[in-house]
């Protein structure tokens, strides 16, 4: 068969991208591995925001006399019909992107997709039978997987991954979390949160270290209020899982500790799948397990591109969608704006949920910045006492010149839905006083942003 | 004493606009009858989304099984501990004004505040002493109650108003509420979520029927769904409190019926408090129950301004913060933009819930505009998947030939939170493209208003 446009890959880079593709008229067909959706879906952003919104509703229970409410009884958590659930609904968005498949006319082509010459792609189907198929253009959206280091290899059972994590066959008693990044704050959280003992190791001196120190240290004393270990400024040397428990040993500023537990928790970032899929056969040049690509995704091999973890930026699945959209975009003979990457919120999903986009009030000063920054604590909301969700704050920075919105940063209930405005405004090229004179609903926790916004000008009410 | 200002009423139109005017530099004092926050801090706003919040707590529990949490034994409403959490949570915001007056070196003085003559307040207090103090300017912000309507005199006991709904002595068996607005509706919600069996009775075709029409029939599906009986196109007649329960007779299309419930609460708008604060002595000009006031906020007389529910305008709290804001810099001889009262959001806390700004799509059919129409259910959401709440949707509104942006309309969990997104991007002028090339977060709700926007523009990935 011959397309316009064949994708490999369908995680949320690859198969956003050909949805887009079919909507512009260009034939398109997608190859996959193993399930439509990718990671994200299957085993990523979805799955797990599932668990956690269990967890949410298990400690609404465990604080339920705090909203004068009653329970003859006690909560506990169903592991098994926790992850069922979590499973369903992963099946369920994996099924949806099938339909869009079909209400799109994508050919959906099961298999490993690799590169095989100039236009043509080979898919090695699961039984090991091996097509061909052409097109003029072709999208490498192959995604990532959990990066895996030497002294913590995993095995799947006591040394595991984000996959594993997320449908473990029960409960564990302990875990160590490696990593303080997105997905090893949220598992810290969740299995936290619904009875395991959790520690936490950071090899930097602080958790969630790509945000805004603030924000870490706030989320810090949350997490370790809530019962979590958390070891920042730490190493994990090595894990014996010959026993019962796994044996860890972290070296800390104090000399070496040894932790127990029953799991490890391997989250220290995500390596990208470009292996065996015909790089250097074509000749497609890479750096630092990074496929190089242009402003528009093209590769150096005219006609390949490449989209989402494979390519520089942020490996979040709204980064590869955005990319798959102007990359295909680009193809059909539009004229897309290139992504402005220093605008791609961030989001980790743990409670308090922390939110960010654009520059750290460090980055903005080493970047040469002379700033305002706004604070507005939820302490001082009416909405979120009423919520019962004091916890945090919203944290603005402003360039002190111009007035240019240069970063948002949030830690508490529900930010990672207000974070959006931010990210609207920014792309508007908004100044703080636009922020402030638009009027935002009372109440709302995002009144929050107007308000940090004014304290950046002084002229907050609340505080 | 005599003042730069004084301030009659400490709601959030007052409050807010005495703090602005001490950060400009005014001496300011602030009068108030009862509580400071005024109604909205203790009888409105923020007591009953306290309220709303142990209703979503007790459903969390009723449906925990969904989420794979298993409670041996159940959950039960324990009526004065949610009255009490709420009363708690309003008293506590009270003395954040409070303290916020102090902060701010404002004097409160207590009382009922009238003019009398050119710059001068006398204040009454409650034990029947007067004093009189002046100033150069004086605001009014006195308020609203709730209306009473002739065949619906409130008693406080039998036929109530917002106030007593939100602290009744016990939570009643039956309640009818006359009037479908946001007060009306989030009562609505909270008894029959509490277990109360509720009627509402609505004047008009639809429930909340300043929404989008589309917004108004889906709210009603899910209230219907979750057992409240609602009966638009219907008024009530009468109300017979002789006995036990109330005999309510309601006029419908198809003839009178009589219900029967314990209480009834009577939410049909708001009456404003302008009665006895010396408008007439001065000759402060007024029509159908509002002081005229010019786009900042001044009135016929010099020196007197009036700003929040007594003015033109929405009867919202955000609407009078913002307005005292704009009076006060205008005062202080600043430049204000005048506010624009087609930005304004609406929110109804119910569940789901209810957030609109700019125009519905029936106004803007009116206004003349040929219009696009984005919608985006959150059954096709990851994050409302996950979540448990794929009910509702996004709709947005643009002019087919410049692309602004009209009007949103968000009905779902949570969309009070989302909806200050749309009221920044109008405020900065945007069109529809922006927003889709606005990278949101993912996974989140707010990806819906991305998403909408593509389907006006026909370029939504997920339907």
């Amino acid at each position: 068969m011959s397309y316009d446009l064949i994708v490999i890959g369908s995680g949320p880079g690859g198969y956003v991208a050909a949805i887009r593709a079919s909507q512009l008229g260009l034939k398109t067909a997608i190859v996959e591995k193993e399930s439509l959706g990718g990671i994200c879906l299957n085993w990523g952003c979805i799955p797990t925001k599932a668990l956690l919104k269990s967890a949410q509703v298990f400690e609404y229970i465990n604080h339920a006399a705090d909203y004068g409410i009653t329970i003859n009884g006690e909560g506990a958590v169903n592991f098994d019909a926790v992850v069922k659930r979590s499973r369903g609904v992963a099946d369920g968005m994996s099924k949806g992107v099938q339909f869009l498949m079909k209400k799109n006319k994508i050919d959906v082509i099961m298999g490993f997709g690799k590169l095989k010459g100039k236009g043509v792609v080979e898919v090695k189907a699961e039984d090991g039978k091996t097509q061909d198929i052409s097109a003029k253009h072709i999208i490498l959206a192959t995604g990532g997987r959990s990066r895996e280091l030497p002294n913590l290899k995993q095995d799947g059972k006591k040394i595991i991954g984000y996959r594993q994590a997320m449908a473990l066959p029960k409960q564990p008693k302990s875990l160590v979390v490696v990593g303080s990044g997105a997905i090893g704050i949220e598992f810290a959280y969740f299995y936290n949160a619904i009875g395991t003992q959790v520690t936490v190791v950071e090899f930097l001196p602080n958790v969630v270290p790509l945000e805004d120190e603030e924000v870490s240290k706030q989320l810090e004393r949350s997490l370790k209020k809530q019962g979590i270990n958390i070891m920042t400024n730490s190493t994990v040397e090595s894990v014996d899982t010959s026993g019962d428990l796994c044996k860890v040993s972290v070296k800390t500023a104090k000399g070496t500790e040894v932790l127990e537990a029953e799991i490890v928790l391997s989250a220290v970032g995500i390596a990208t799948n470009i292996e065996g899929i015909g790089l250097e056969e074509v000749g497609v040049k890479t750096d630092k397990g990074k496929v190089l690509v242009d402003e528009f995704y093209r590769t150096n091999v005219e006609g390949v591109y490449a989209i989402g973890d494979i390519v520089m930026g942020q490996a979040l699945a709204h980064v590869a969608s955005a990319e798959g959209i102007t990359c295909v975009e680009k193809i059909a003979g539009h004229h897309p704006e290139p992504i402005n990457y220093n605008n791609i919120p961030g989001c980790t999903y743990c409670s308090p949920e922390v939110a960010s986009v654009g520059y750290t009030e460090k980055a903005a000063k080493e970047a040469g910045y002379e700033i305002k920054v706004g604070k507005f604590p939820f302490s001082a909301s009416g909405k979120a006492s009423a919520a019962g969700a004091k916890d945090g704050f919203v944290k603005l920075i402003f360039d002190a010149k111009y007035g240019e919105f240069l970063g948002a940063h949030m830690i508490g209930f529900n930010v990672t839905e207000m974070i959006a405005e931010c990210v609207v405004a920014r792309k508007l090229e908004t100044t703080g006083m636009e922020i402030i004179k638009s009027v935002h609903p009372h109440p709302t926790m995002s009144e929050a942003i107007m308000e940090a916004a004014a304290a950046a000008y002084g002229e907050v009410i609340h505080i």
